[in-house]
């Protein structure tokens, strides 16, 4: 059905009708001016966030189920929450699509916004949609709340303590490799065909399902949070990996004004990863560093919660911060230094 | 200068190393992965709005200085704010360019929006960049707050209530068709010269100067919630027309479960629109109940506040609310009666 046959009220009626509220918070969501979110309930201090995704520069639809783009959407800001310690109560969504996206494309946009924030407990409290000419525009807003006490910044990491990381690195960016590959694969079988031709875009992709959902579905560590809360760690720093590890480490060493000592050895990388990247010639520990949209956790500790924080699940200390004039280093597996670099990452465009 | 020269960190370090915080309950703002508010400092209730704003859909550069488009940009989220009876604070701002926008226009993007921040005492405190492929997208969002038993919502309205408006309406939709116009007559002029002729867009707009101003900058009314706090009214519903009054008073209604009569010979209309509207040869209390973007308030108050409200500045009593089964009307001067009618703002597109 094309979205100009419902009209736009008929639409947010229809994307919003099953969003849930979780949060005690929450006074007031969908359909008025603002919403309203009781503050006498917060913990202290409340988190905002933002994040713009747009077609063609951070998304694209030939392989990007809707479904998981919703789900992705909700997530990438869902997580910077969780890197400052704060727990994410409600969201802003804002979408804007032109006549290619059919109600049903937007309604599985929204089940998997609502998927992510059901499994998060995050209310879907307000909006905006809107037409484009060319190309869908999401924006989203999320905002949490911690308390006072338990706020962690990116500044706070000092001489000494343990540079630590969750999960795993560079799986999302070959997974985005691969999926360009496929992509160009396919837009060249669709060349050698009659003008006009259907032609499914089903790659084969077994053995590399992990890549590709850590790009199209990643998912914000809230358990890496909660069992640091658990174990009684607060961390000194903590940012989260978006735009790969050596850009965000350089991010936590400017705004705490230290320098660092990462070991690339002790860079965590997944067999898929590792495998994928010999394939595509690609040194992995390049991908793990200046590649992007892991959405780990990175964070500094204590020195004095080195056995602590060896107990917890999926966790790892790949180096240690330094004084500011020792500079930001890696140190390779045969002993050699090299200054970070803060390449990000680099969108398609 | 292109963006691409000064790159992401630069440009945001360079838009934003002017702003500053007004609000205490802001404890960080730009540069972390979420902006932080002290909620203990909070009247009881936070309000969240964002709005999205597109080239092409919701606003046109060949006739839009940049600094005017940051300066509507803002307003018209903080607009949303005043509507729920709420002080404005805290904004984060999204916002993706292609080629085309240098360093310079955003610089301009940018003062505009301070200029509106500073009027209103909002603090920018976060937001996103990117570039886009084609045309220009602003995302901004706003959080504030609002004493518990302040805050108005569109669902208060009662049986007899009194409907009021502030300013005057229809100001703003025939400034968008005189632009509109002078952009029609602008590009058959460039048609007639020689291809790649730079012909500047320079129409003569006087005597309209309030109409341009009412559709490129207008003003959120803040004064209007400072007088009604000041005489002790406290509205029994209220919303920002910027779909128009027609929408906006059945929105109001719908959300109140009520019916309302409003008489077209006291919708509020300036000098200037009515001229305008009669050189378009429009009927300019159709641009009144069906236009839109002139961001006044439209609001109820209880019946016994009818001398209170009439000694109030710029605000005006158009009708009031009836029971539900009596309808939604708008008596004419002549005495026929019409169901109000959801035509709300189309915009360009």
């Amino acid at each position: 059905m094309q979205i100009s046959e419902l009209g736009e009220f008929a639409l947010i009626d229809r994307l919003t009708k099953d969003v849930q509220l979780h949060n005690a918070s929450t006074v007031k969501g969908i359909g008025d001016d603002c919403a309203i979110v009781d503050t006498t309930q917060s913990a202290g201090r409340a988190l905002l966030t933002t994040d713009l995704l747009l077609e063609g520069i951070h998304f694209d639809l030939v392989y990007t189920p809707m479904q998981h783009l919703g789900y992705k959407a909700a997530m990438v800001n869902i997580s910077d929450v969780y890197a400052m310690g704060g727990t994410p109560r409600q969201m802003l969504v804002s979408v804007a699509v032109d006549r290619r996206i059919t109600v049903e494309a937007l309604d599985d946009f929204y089940a998997g916004l609502r998927l992510a924030c059901e499994r998060h407990h995050v209310d879907i409290v307000g909006g905006d949609t809107s037409s484009t000419l060319t190309g869908m525009v999401i924006s989203i807003t999320v905002m949490g709340d911690a308390p006072t006490d338990e706020v962690v910044c990116r500044s706070g990491a000092k001489d000494t303590d343990l540079v630590c990381v969750s999960g795993n690195l560079g799986a999302a960016y070959l997974g985005l490799q691969l999926l360009e590959r496929e992509k160009a694969i396919y837009f060249d079988q669709l060349r050698q065909q009659p003008q006009g031709t259907q032609l499914p875009f089903e790659p084969d992709f077994a053995g590399k399902e992990y890549l590709l959902e850590r790009i199209l579905k990643p998912e914000a560590r809230r358990d890496v949070i909660e069992n640091l809360k658990k174990t009684g760690i607060h961390p000194t720093s903590m940012i989260d990996i978006s735009d790969g590890l050596s850009s965000e480490l350089l991010h936590i060493c400017k705004a705490s004004g230290c320098g660092c000592r990462i070991f690339e050895e002790r860079i965590p990388i997944d067999y898929q990863t590792a495998s994928t990247a010999e394939e595509f010639n690609m040194n992995v520990y390049t991908c793990a560093l200046n590649g992007g949209e892991d959405y780990e956790l990175l964070f500094t500790v204590p020195l004095a919660d080195h056995q602590r924080i060896a107990e917890i699940e999926d966790v790892k200390v790949i180096g240690h911060i330094t004084r500011q004039d020792l500079g930001t280093l890696l140190v390779t597996r045969d002993g050699g230094e090299f200054e970070l670099k803060a390449q990000g990452w680099q969108h398609n465009s």
